[in-house]
């Protein structure tokens, strides 16, 4: 959390079907039109990032880049190319805004790497989690992390509607396992501001829960 | 330096200009034509790979990826695609080669990780160093490094021959700072076997000294 800028860096987090794009959109929204910042830009983005590198990690989670044998890359390459996505995505996309006195809110960061790829290495956590850590060392710290508190059950069933398919890690023995590290992880990130919100209700009661955080950080 | 296995994994490094892909596929014709190992494969591969992230990483080198801003990712961000890249070409193409009992021959590998982004940071070399190396852990150790030392001068002469347009890294101050660090490298990566040998002179010299430097690690 630097000192030098003078932009809000907030990051939305959760289990898949959690609603973490969705309501990224929707405090996106509330703050262009609530207009309390004179104006500077509030830009919505995500990981994987829009960018080359993101667009790389997308087809790997849409199953349409394997390696030769056919599967998915190893939770090691994986770490490390959301770790190249990352570095771009802030470099590209996220100093500019901050740089502009504007908000970025960030459908996801490298909470969701610690998460994901420290279940999906399938080896004792916590050297997997120190790993990724030490990948992510030049990732700049966000002012605000929001964790979307969601049962894995109540997750499943929104991800079924929306009539998509499958993506990587969805399983729903690897969604139960990154909830219960979602909810400790002010354990993992202990210099970040963390605050887990109810992810259960209407989109707008979960906005109004992410919008009390928002100002109970930077307006209180 | 894996016991499981019963391959060979050789890698060739030096500034560009040096002569390592050249080398690598002279060598790797030349055990080819010795049949020395009955008859098992003989694999000649490079980094960047010719895999998804590889390409990546070339179009980066070439100027053709490069941030909003036209410039090229910062030397974070080329460390982390590196090392991606190299997990997906040890799980892609050298695991199962060596697995076959096979000899891998990789044009440029995690020493050239450590040379180029270490010398690009512009930090004090050994922190960006010790980071690099922790990215690289969970890569395969190769048997035997072979580094082509050849001076600065001489290597740019060769690649201005090449009629190339110049890549990323290319200065011919980076190239000075690089030949410095491949003279060193033993003391960056104590526990591989490296072998710094003298790259001047005919395509064929050199090839004689590569095959010796193999000779001596494999068939003494």
């Amino acid at each position: 959390m630097s000192d030098a800028r003078t932009g809000r860096f907030v990051v939305l987090e959760g289990i898949d079907g959690a609603g973490t794009t969705t309501q990224t959109a929707r405090l996106a929204e509330r703050l262009r039109t609530d207009g309390g910042r004179g104006g500077s830009p509030v830009r919505a983005t995500r990981e994987p990032s829009d960018g080359p590198i993101g667009s790389l990690v997308r087809q790997v989670l849409t199953g349409r880049m394997v390696n030769p044998g056919g599967r998915a890359p190893g939770w090691t390459t994986m770490a490390l190319l959301f770790a190249a996505d990352r570095m771009d995505h802030v470099e590209s996309e996220i100093e500019p805004v901050l740089a502009a006195g504007g908000v970025v809110i960030s459908d996801r960061y490298d909470a969701s790497s610690l998460a994901y790829q420290s279940v999906s290495s399938g080896r004792g956590g916590e050297q997997a989690v120190e790993w990724i850590r030490q990948l992510n060392r030049h990732a700049l710290r966000p002012d605000l992390t929001v964790v979307l508190d969601l049962s894995p059950d109540l997750a499943a069933t929104r991800r079924e509607s929306r009539g998509e398919p499958a993506q990587l890690y969805e399983q729903n023995e690897v969604q139960r396992a990154l909830a219960a590290f979602y909810r400790d992880l002010a354990k993992h990130m202990p210099d970040d501001r963390i605050v887990v919100i109810d992810a259960t209700g209407s989109v707008d009661d979960v906005h109004r829960r992410v919008y009390d955080a928002y100002r109970a950080r930077f307006e209180s």
